[in-house]
């Protein structure tokens, strides 16, 4: 099981939407956020990933709400690889609001430490591997190296 | 069981990302096109809910995505209620590619007939009823009418 | 002078923001359609100017904003050229509010008529011609007969 | 004239289209982040200003072009206040590309540092001060020390 990556973002009035609450679109976006983030903390930044003609898109989305967000909270983005094959790869995350006088900075940390905050939602996606021509890959074929840190780190 | 909404919309460079494809969050904005229509076509505006002193928010989200829909496709969105209980309300999608030839006109209509084009992603989406203090409340003692309404619709 | 398209959309929720209103990132979304539109009606789908390896982007972007666009308004996008030179493109944009009674369908048309509905803003977009590797072309001599179909349309 | 406020964003695949390139409609998005944290480093939150029953709608915004953001790219939004009067407020940004390697973290700084990075675009906003009702009001009668702040700080 990976560790969490954090990624805190600030709530602007661009995400609310007239129920003065944060779309729920925009929980899709922030996953985005939190694996990208996720991805570079690994050393495996998107833009390599592209450079080796590997693209990753979503397959299977799921999110479940719990607690709206509103506009100005601190919303902390918890996102970690939850499952990994040959063709697959799956993250989880947690979108929590946090208190915003104990945040120094606004931004990314890779961490062992228990999920903080009050929780909003939670969810998955599930990715395959695919080419630039969308014909699904094997990573352990296509980049091993790649593969080896997915599964052991 | 309710009947299929169809909504046709366009794709827009707006709609894409540099995949090339149309990025996977807008599906989401599509059910929300969609559920809207659904609800119009059935009389029950969500503007009038609101009137009502009723929302509808979204407690959970879930999105199977099958082929990428591209630039400038004429994309159907259907919509239908497919549970209907006191306290809460599902809606069923089916995102499609159309033939754009034979599209009339780009709009809305509310129909029997069978669900057509190239099938891109389905899903669902699980609602509440809450009021403005987002409580939840039971539709069928807060608006009977409107329960009635989509229970035997 | 060009003729005006008009191109009508529907405002939903997820267009909104905690005002109550569309948010104003909108209404560039709007143009968007607007010139898509406006080009596809002339022919000049924007499809078939990437397969001839042009490409269109916005380099000046002007907005006024006159009343605000609120939830479930039916909103008349009209877009059309006001400036064609060799190496530059120019659009002018009306948004305006229609009365939704008097639409038999939402979608697109192209026509002399005059400008219907209640002003909310109006604006225009510069663009440049250039190639896919941003260079800056000349239309005039990069596809003659789409210049001269911009210049005397 | 006041200070630039600047706030570091990271280019995220929803941000891009398919031209490769951030969609220009995303940039009237990093000049609302940029200004809302010029007003919160000022002591202006929004949030305090609509508990004060004042909001501040953009009625013109301008938008200048020069070099595209790109995936990954980390931007630097610079935003300040430009005019003061006692019913409206200006406020100028600067879009820039800034060394990924120079940025300890990514977040907010208020500075009389210049402008740093490889400008990609520039503009401003318009706005004027009004009550809930949308009717327009005189900041310097409504809430004098915000007015007083706003032109002496």
């Amino acid at each position: 099981m990976s560790k969490w990556n954090r990624e805190t973002v600030r709530v602007h009035y661009k995400d609310t939407d007239q129920m003065g609450v944060v779309h729920h679109a925009n929980y899709v976006r922030w996953f985005e956020i939190g694996r990208t983030e996720w991805l570079r903390a690994a050393g495996l930044a998107y833009r390599r990933m592209e450079s080796l003609g590997l693209l990753l898109p979503v397959i299977d989305l799921q999110v479940n709400y719990q607690q709206p967000a509103k506009y100005d909270d601190v919303i902390a983005v918890f996102a970690k690889v939850s499952e990994v094959s040959a063709v697959r790869l799956r993250f989880d995350y947690e979108v929590r609001k946090v208190d915003e006088q104990k945040e120094t900075d606004i931004g990314s940390e890779r961490t062992k430490v228990p999920l903080n905050g009050q929780r909003l939602a939670s969810g998955s996606t599930l990715h395959i591997w695919v080419k630039p021509n969308w014909r699904p890959t094997r990573i352990n074929k296509a980049a091993p190296e790649i593969y080896q840190q997915l599964k052991y780190d």
